[in-house]
């Protein structure tokens, strides 16, 4: 193969061992993307044991110019680890789980971890670390702070950067940065844990982590609701907020397009109500307080005593159409059933147009309906659905078009973010750029943020070797 | 005076309005800092009235290579805003609440917005702003987002970087980043809000801003708790923060002697018990739920039952020594009295030493025993005290010398500092650097950091106009 370089290989080797650098067809499993849609020719990989060895690589990388697209899970959605003729650097042998700290509430990770993993480690303390979507039993540590990962519990926990204390970084210039601590203050100069996550790894490879867990709730309350509005939809979710002080967990919004879609592909499934509604929202509150979750003598979980009481109550002034509580473990896991078959169903035919947007969440109405108008402007017979995060006001917009073209797939998909960033919104609120999101880049965001972010890489990246092509688009 | 400088001040007249100009003697009120410790003598204070001033202004100060000095409250307590021979650009002038949007729980306020308008503002839709600290009448918007400040309810609402959505900023050279988003997930780029708030105007002026608003607790529990150990404390916090689903709004530590000093200074408080104890807490729950607010027939507060039953429980477990639970408003002030008056009485004598450290909360009680082993040995006469915001990690030491030694005041601040860092700590968790940390800067912060910070300088402000010298020492 044309990227071979027997001298680098055996270099390499000599740093972290020749076991761990692959070549050629050994790069298999690191040589596409994880949906299968593109596929590229690292020029190695290499999966150094620890930070010093992720740095003598990346200084090795920066003498020689060679590009390094750092990798852990490989499960982004817009092409962030393409990796054509460059160094990849697989962190999944830093897969140490260091320390858990139960009183102070953190672990202390290696970016290989894998996020199942420390679910089920933080599990063993009767405690949790919130993030969870998908690919959780795949994605890594260091991929997840890299991107910034979402997921359904970014209402009541915050994004992936929420949930992060410290970091140990390795610069573009192959020197370990560490801000390894487990702090709640700290104002002790510019802010670059955040600067650093996010980043896609264009300016460094997060190689550790200190992350903050959480106290497991002990009882959940589940509902189905239907609602008149995406705006009563959002007067719900701040009464529920308000009432239970903000231990709101989850606030899915389906319309009535994605269940009719589901129950069509899944025929076994029971709609989530007798009558359709176009809105559809699953609530869920989580609860750890004694008088909470201790059932009453009729054997009712007092959270989700309160959330019916809540619910009636908004029934009674005409904001809330039907609900649904959840009764018991086995109903509340047919309402997830409902939403998380969206991965499945929303891929089901192609071509697929899909839209990753967010806007404050008073917009999220207004956006709803715009989206209907401007996609039938330019595909009247377009099938249009999604999911949404409603609390987050983050909108997976799926459509499918009535014709298999190219163009107009990418006239509507543009529509859809000129939308979103018309009411302030972004073209972008969990999956990041990587190369797929380049041309969106380029058109809406701050023209003066992108000078910054090109002032930010050429100073820490002089050379241009981290992850290079990716998030900042081309002057 | 040498500074003045006619041509100058009409050329920003004539881009500002002459009335928004000051110099000489016309600068005094800006003229020194908050405690009243440094004085220095600006070249100009310009008042600009919107972003489009400020970015004209700062242009021309980049033009000529005339440092600028951003200032809105002065309130800060570093030296952050010394200004000898620079312009002083004050944003009192930007004082709109531009829009206050209930239902997605935000304000949009310029830069000059007092926090305690914004509170009252906040009010008005029963929101609430939630930073608040003693110079809540003077801070600004501006200031509190530069310095990012703290205060007593971090613990429940975060820093102030976590109570902002979306900022303005002018840049170094004299352009508008517009970063005014809403969003509570945006993945479109490096995260240039995080890195402007807590720079201290080294890197851009702050002009607006979208910040977070919450539902306004309807009742509070407030209790002063005497407890075994400061571990035994941090047990108490985490069993609450569990049984609450994070409701405590603060968790202060008042160590036997603050309490002491506070009786002399002030003799007609009372004690908080009857016995003296070594560790003292004030502990405050905030509640908003109907059934946790509304009194029982007996008339008590649903939320204040529980707390004293969790309370009861931990004194049966011998972990809590004694516990008074407010009944009523009088007796919550009371409380809150004793906690406020430490900004007096941590000042009564010079000199004094203080320190504004930060561990993880399970580090905490290794840090305040080690505190006495090392300022003991270096001033065995030396008296201590201080408070903590307990449940963010953060001590504020203050003590006081036996003698009156520049030198042994210095050794003892950097003692303190020092066992800090050895516990994985900060030397500066909510007060910032400006020009009384830099040499502890120098001294801890991670030299990979350091240079990190210095490459990010150089790049945004190449010619090194914005707040000079403050923040990063010299290399």
């Amino acid at each position: 193969m044309a990227h071979q370089d027997p001298v680098l290989i055996e270099e390499i080797g000599r740093i972290i061992g020749s076991d761990h650098v692959a070549a050629g067809s050994d790069t298999a499993r690191w040589s596409r993307d994880w949906a299968g849609t593109v596929a590229w020719r690292p020029l190695a990989v290499v999966r150094p044991a620890n930070s010093a060895e992720v740095a003598a690589v990346v200084r090795l990388a920066n003498r020689r110019r060679l590009p390094v697209v750092p990798v852990s899970g490989n499960t982004n959605l817009v092409k962030g680890t393409v990796a054509e003729g460059a160094l990849m650097l697989s962190l999944d042998r830093m897969s140490a789980i260091r320390e858990i700290r139960p009183e102070a509430r953190v672990a202390i990770v290696e970016a290989g971890v894998i996020v199942a993993a420390l679910h089920e480690a933080a599990a063993r303390h009767d405690l949790i670390f919130p993030l969870s979507f998908g690919a959780r039993g795949s994605a890594m540590v260091g991929g997840v702070l890299s991107t910034n990962a979402g997921g359904a519990n970014v209402l009541r926990y915050g994004n992936t950067r929420d949930l992060c204390l410290g970091l140990e970084v390795v610069t573009p210039t192959g020197e370990v940065m560490n801000l390894m601590s487990a702090l709640h203050k700290d104002n002790s100069g510019y802010d670059l844990r955040h600067l650093m996550i996010g980043a896609e790894g264009t300016l460094g490879i997060i190689t550790a982590a200190v992350l903050k867990l959480f106290p497991r709730p002990r009882a959940y309350a589940t509902a189905m609701v239907a609602v008149s509005s995406v705006g009563g939809a959002l007067r719900l979710l701040n009464r529920l907020q308000d009432e239970t002080g903000g231990a709101v967990e989850a606030f899915e919004y389906m319309p009535r397009s994605f269940v009719a879609i589901l129950l069509k592909r899944f025929p076994d499934m029971r709609p989530p109500f007798e009558n359709a509604h176009d809105i559809n929202i699953l609530v869920e509150l989580g609860a750890r307080a004694p008088r909470d979750v201790t059932p009453d003598p009729a054997g009712q979980v007092p959270v989700a005593a309160h959330l019916e009481e809540v619910l009636g109550g908004l029934y009674d002034e005409g904001l809330v159409l039907d609900a649904v509580v959840a009764q018991s473990e086995a109903q509340r896991a047919e309402i997830w059933a409902r939403r998380e078959a969206s991965a499945q169903i929303l891929r089901l035919r192609r071509p697929v147009i899909e839209n990753d947007i967010a806007v404050a969440t008073d917009c999220m109405e207004k956006l709803i309906a715009r989206i209907e108008v401007v996609t039938q402007a330019i595909d009247p017979k377009i099938e249009n659905t999604g999911v949404a995060h409603l609390g987050d006001g983050n909108l997976h917009y799926v459509g499918w078009p009535s014709r298999d073209d190219p163009a107009l797939c990418r006239a509507v998909q543009q529509a859809i973010e000129r939308e979103a960033i018309a009411l302030g919104g972004s073209f972008s609120a969990e999956h990041g750029i990587g190369l797929s999101k380049l041309s969106a880049m380029a058109t809406h965001k701050d023209p003066v943020a992108l000078e910054v972010m090109r002032a930010i890489k050429a100073a820490l990246d002089p050379n241009g070797i981290m992850n290079p092509g990716k998030m900042i688009p081309d002057q």
